[in-house]
């Protein structure tokens, strides 16, 4: 691969193995980057946009994601098959998985995203954590690794003070989790969290983490290049969450002080400078109460809601991560926004009755428009959304002079979307903007447990 | 009304004495600024979604605009019957109607736009120059008034130097008119232009004027306010033009320099400031091959092309007029913007036959979308575009870090567009995107007339 510093395209065809709207968005990407696309697609999504607009679609297989978007060699023949010199693997399905990253390098195809090496630390919590401790970011006290028994945990436990929370070392989506208040709480929770990660992962290994009060997600979105060095490009709050699944975010975070932006910058550079990091990723934090930030995990990738970040950079992050791949060096400057921006995850489900997935055949679309409303999606008007893949069908992002326009701008946005013949987020989102305490910007990871659903618009 | 300086919404009601995407716009911004809104329609326009979004809407009359849009009593009626307190006119119709104007003052309406003597003072050509001229505004040389011999018309023409223009004072359409570039063609030309526009319009008067030289279309966004102060928004160059119709609009424009943009935007603050000029305007310029340039009009009202320096200075400028309108003063800061946006009109016309106009049902609609992408636009699959009005049905908006990152996201955006069941002018802007030379920012006005349109994919 021959690099020209001035010519961003020295990919003349990228494979996107992914699908949705973040297929779609890369090729948008790659259009304005004068690459070829190569769509691949289950035959449960032949007729999604992204195969519609990338120039050349295979095919991989049905539905059921083991046989197409997570099948390794039919994606990699689909690669060879069209002669594609790099793949982006977007979020979800592949963008973590360090065997996809190696076999890409090892069939000379340059995989856009982090190196074998580096998904496997920072897709291992525990080497995470200590990658980072050891480079100088703030992690959550707790056990250094795996505990031994009830009675180290009970040590540790008193001497950060509770409340502590007990944690599955494989565990993901709150299982194998345990929040501790006192000692007589311990010795039940450290069973009950052994039993149900043994039963849901295979691997017991329990540690122990000091519980953070009134949490809020805040991430860095952060870029570093071959050269070693990384930047960030500010943070991101994605406190609005229902069982950990992200439904709201925005740009700045209503909570943290310039003082506290500029720490989690520099911190998240540290982080991302020890290992050396290439690329687009996201180091996500939570902040307590107090405004403390602790490290919780490293995304190497991009996320789903990387748009709200560029429409307050002016980056373009699909851009930079191929830039990057390409071996271009950025600039090294970190970015302390003026604008505002948030964006609303338009799910298929019904928010009036448990966030039930609705898929379905999109009757009728009408999608917003005019000042500072941007719409990432996929759907289209007489789409059938299969019931197979991640809810999600568009990403409604607006931005705006304050926090307070961006809401009013979002509400008009969201009262102009129609999309019949299924529900949708949209009337959770418009309950949500009129929330006195959203609107305040007086909310944490938990902020959802306690809302009231019914005032939702049917 | 009472004033309150930190409330936007001293308007509690404003109605929309317009139609179309500009009605929908107008929307947009009450809504964000919690400003109720009347539509009115003519019962051609009962479907159209600006009808829709509005809180309240009022049947004017039968589609002729002469009985609907323009018809003043029928206004006023529906403003009074809804207790609107403002009127905001659009582009178009009553918008730079000295008449309307001064009806809405009488009746306590407030009109958002230019009082009736600014309308009446820049609505006549003669008299809007000489008060520009009056106020230090360069204007294109010329004799001062009819010519009364050929002599007095060779004097003048070696005072300002050829080439040189003879114009019928009753003209229009190019007739009566000679281009002169030396002083042995003057007599010819003399003769044929007074032989000319006598037979045409039973007037033979002459006068002269510079003739520019490979002209530029650039224009000057200003706002004023009540105390007499104005500033610019930088300029948009408005020169790929066919028949006098704006089809595309960039900011900044290719063609000037810094320093260009700096003495443009002082005259044109000039100019707004010698009539005390109240709200948004623009004062349109002729750029000669040379960088001079020279008063042609102004608008007193907002412009089409509008949204290109909202995309690039981060004014809403509906905004800004109705504060303005509210007793607002403005920052007073000149805005010199470091990102690029284009503008393509998207008309229901058939561009591979002379832009023959194609009204008719929307049979399948899809908007383009994803970064640095605005739409503005009225329909949606279903709607059947009426016949009685202008053809324009989308302002397809793009901005970006550079013209040249602005023209490949345009073209990608415009082959996302899809409009079934009519012509449009996406095929023309497609073509135009890909020709060297406006990719170069080779044009002048008269671009269109030696456009190749075979090139045009039907």
């Amino acid at each position: 691969m021959s690099l020209n510093p001035n010519h961003y395209a020295v990919f003349k065809k990228i494979l996107i193995a992914n699908r949705g709207e973040i297929a779609l968005r890369i090729i948008r990407t790659c259009k304005e980057m004068g690459i070829k696309t190569v769509a691949v697609y289950s035959t449960a999504d032949k007729d999604s946009l992204h195969v519609r607009f990338a120039d050349e679609a295979v095919c991989i297989g049905p539905a059921p994601s083991r046989d197409s978007y997570l099948n390794i060699p039919r994606i990699i023949a689909a690669a060879e098959i069209t002669n594609a010199d790099a793949i982006h693997p977007g979020y979800g399905f592949l963008s973590e998985n360090a065997e996809f990253s190696q076999i890409c390098d090892e069939y000379g195809i340059k995989f856009i995203g982090a190196s074998p090496e580096m998904i496997a630390k920072m897709g291992d919590k525990a080497t995470a954590k200590a990658t980072m401790k050891a480079a100088g970011v703030p992690t959550i006290p707790g056990s250094e690794g795996l505990l031994d028994s009830i009675e180290q945990g009970l040590k540790i436990a008193n001497e950060m003070g509770y409340p502590v929370i007990l944690k599955a070392t494989a565990g993901g989506g709150g299982r194998g989790m345990r929040i501790v208040k006192e000692d007589k709480e311990f010795k039940k929770a450290w069973d009950d969290a052994k039993m149900e990660s043994g039963a849901a992962f295979g691997n017991d290994g329990l540690y122990l983490e000091k519980f953070v009060e009134e949490p809020r997600h805040i991430e860095i979105q952060i870029i570093g290049d071959s050269s070693g060095k990384a930047c960030h490009l500010s943070e991101r709050d994605c406190s609005i969450q229902r069982r950990h699944q992200k439904l709201v975010e925005e740009t700045p975070s209503p909570f943290i002080t310039d003082e506290l932006r500029e720490a989690m910058g520099k911190a998240a550079i540290k982080g991302a400078e020890a290992i050396g990091y290439e690329g687009a990723g996201t180091i996500e934090f939570l902040v307590d109460k107090n405004r403390n930030f602790y490290f919780m995990e490293m995304n190497t990738r991009i996320q789903v809601e990387h748009p709200i970040t560029e429409e307050v950079t002016d980056f373009d992050l699909i851009k930079e991560q191929i830039k990057v791949a390409a071996g271009e060096k950025i600039s090294g400057q970190n970015y302390f926004p003026k604008l505002f921006a948030m964006e609303c995850r338009i799910n298929a489900e019904d928010p009036a009755n448990g966030f039930r997935p609705s898929p379905g055949k999109i009757q009728n679309l009408h999608i917003p428009g005019g000042r500072g409303v941007r719409v990432d999606s996929h759907v289209y008007a007489g789409y059938v959304i299969p019931p197979n893949y991640d809810s999600m069908i568009a990403k409604l992002i607006v931005s705006g002079q304050s926090r307070e326009e961006v809401i009013v701008r979002m509400k008009r946005a969201l009262e102009e979307f129609v999309i019949d013949g299924i529900k949708t987020t949209i009337p959770f989102h418009i309950a949500l903007l009129e929330n006195e305490e959203f609107k305040a910007g007086n909310f944490t990871t938990k902020f959802l447990e306690d809302f009231d659903f019914s005032v939702i618009k049917k």
